[in-house]
């Protein structure tokens, strides 16, 4: 078995590994990545395009904001469209001048991905059958084969930034961990394509056929979903079909404009509000959506992987640096309170926006006013504008 | 077949009836109120003792504010207790100055009896099967028996004021009316003792026991309640366990403060979510809780009666005042806006300070996300703020 030597083992090259890569790196802290895929086919996924502002700002720290403020589009509110009728959301008004970066978590990706490469730290590729070992004693290592060959990581800490289906969480007994859960009886059915958005802000629309969401990726990309049955198949859905449903669920104004065009992507994915008791077991932390998953109403998926990203970072930092060690055990709790927070409000705006056929009269009504109030209120908008743009994130004392 | 007429002929001399009959009185319209009890039945009944702002303002316009501004307590605020922690609602601050008054549903209506005997309007209680008839015609009238003589009161509207289980509602045919409903599995159990109040504004206590309730009726008597299985018998519950089980619900300090004694009364009331869509048909109108229920968390079930009561006063006064007939169509669109709103923030109390057994894991630790982020944000402490002490009136224009 050949060895390697680190200080922080990251099992998973998506956002987060390598944005805590990165900052660990910047701090001179050793890191080694290792990643069960290739480099396109992390870059292949689309997700998340919304960035808080406290990750943007993680971002710039960690040295890689130069094209995210180039090329991102800064948006200082959104639309809600009820029906008919277009309501605004001022997030800059609401939240004392606080903003959110359009910029595609590919996008952040590949400037990770290139600074990594750039600062000479290591990440090994298309490694299989990645497993965490030791968390619970003082000697944690990582092994995995590649090329036919085992290999063992020794490090001091073990970060697990693989998402949600991968082995970090799986390695955990399951007696210590307590899981909280809600699938819902719905997915979104997303295109990307190569038109211009149909409106400058993203527009949240709530109506009777379900929900749908206007988004863009840049000036000339734009990504739009709509609520589907969570048996849809994505096959049953040409573009053609794609886009006279969303027009029907806009309001006349926005259906007029929409720009339709083929689309480069299509798929369905389920939703899903998941989190994991504690997020840490021994010398292993749980990161992102290996810890908790949400509905993406909120877009709060990547930015809360940032924020986990922010706590184990700077909680490392003061155990090296300051040999604080008694921080560690703080690290899910303290995660724990801001992932409950955005599991919240994502679950809220799922819950306000979506169409539950299954819900009674009642909660039918409930939500109804519920999204009433919220939007006539201000106090109401501004608990959607602090939400939505981020709650703070907190300090590492 | 005796027969007399009135104007407005009001079913039901409780709070909501009274107070109609009285502004409409002041203003020179004419009415009849028909009760099923005796006056001392109808205060018998222990009910709400917070009045929202709005309320406290209708009473005076009707001239019956006297003994509630010299007897009444203004509260500023009331307290949130979770687990051992007591927080601060400053409905003051955080709404621009607005109040609530605690003075009893009890003592509302004593005032309104009494200034409805001194103005000489006529009230007929103790009339046996009152039934409203009509009501889609031009020749609406109410049917009623007494001392064994059958009574038709011709009327050119009809007010519904006789409660949950009145004949008002039961009156309209099932197939014009749409029910909303939800019916918690737990009920309130109270207690009315001669005793000062453990704080001097109202604790609502969340705790894993279930939630409980101190409130008060003047500096010398108090109200407690506490969260009990909807299947329990007021019997097994002694003054002794009632005390004991809500010492153990309340943070220390004030438990080692509570000042016990015997009950004056003692009684469990179930909770339940109701409202009925639409309100009106033809010439009869619902007010309060023959057309909603909520439950008793938000303290808004009399409130809401109250500002049904302005409506229907308001928009009687056009109709007489300036032959504004279309606005009888108004009427429950009108009150159901705020009826909604009402309907969703007690639900939201009852959902974020009760224990729900049945609720899985997920929504336990939703509903306690909820409850911390609501306090500890300023804007979610105002909207908190501003439901409890009521949302305006709208307009009649």
């Amino acid at each position: 078995m050949k060895t390697l030597k680190t200080q922080i083992a990251i099992i998973g090259a998506g956002p987060s590994g390598l944005l805590l890569g990165q900052l660990l790196h910047n701090a001179g802290i050793d890191t080694l990545i290792i990643e069960r895929q290739t480099p396109d086919y992390v870059l292949g996924r689309i997700r998340a395009g919304v960035l808080e502002q406290g990750m943007v700002e993680l971002l710039r720290e960690a040295g890689v904001g130069r094209r995210m403020d180039a090329e991102g589009l800064v948006h200082g509110g959104f639309e809600l469209a009820l029906d008919d009728q277009l309501l605004h959301i001022d997030l800059q008004a609401l939240t004392d001048g606080k903003t959110v970066m359009i910029y595609g978590q590919t996008e952040v990706t590949r400037d990770l991905m290139a600074a990594r490469r750039d600062a000479g730290a290591q990440t090994i590729y298309q490694a299989s059958n990645v497993v965490p070992h030791g968390m619970k004693s003082d000697e944690a290592y990582v092994t995995f084969e590649k090329d036919g060959e085992t290999w063992r990581v020794d490090c001091d800490y073990i970060a697990g930034c693989d998402g949600f289906h991968g082995v970090a969480r799986q390695s955990i007994p399951a007696d210590c961990l307590k899981i909280f859960e809600r699938v819902y009886p719905f997915g979104w059915l997303g295109i990307l394509a190569d038109t211009p958005p149909v409106h400058d802000e993203l527009v949240y629309a709530r109506h009777p056929r379900g929900f749908a969401l206007c988004s863009m990726r840049s000036a000339t990309r734009t990504r739009y979903y709509l609520q589907v049955p969570a048996e849809e198949q994505v096959e049953d859905w040409s573009d053609q079909r794609f886009w006279d449903e969303l027009k029907s669920r806009l309001p006349q104004a926005l259906a007029d404009k929409l720009v339709t065009g083929p689309s480069i992507e299509k798929s369905i994915a389920p939703l899903r509000s998941f989190v994991v008791e504690p997020m840490q077991y021994g010398r292993m932390f749980l990161v992102g959506d290996a810890a908790h998953i949400v509905p993406p109403t909120g877009a709060k998926g990547l930015n809360l992987a940032a924020s986990d990203v922010s706590t184990l970072f700077n909680i490392l930092l003061k155990v090296y640096r300051d040999g604080r060690l008694e921080l560690l055990d703080k690290y899910s709790e303290i995660c724990l309170r801001r992932v409950w927070k955005a599991e919240r409000f994502s679950w809220w705006m799922t819950s306000m926006l979506h169409r539950f056929d299954d819900h009674d009269a009642f909660s039918q009504r409930i939500s109804a006013s519920e999204l009433d109030y919220f939007v006539h209120s201000e106090a109401g908008r501004k608990t959607i504008a602090e939400n939505y743009v981020g709650l703070p994130y907190e300090a590492i004392e």
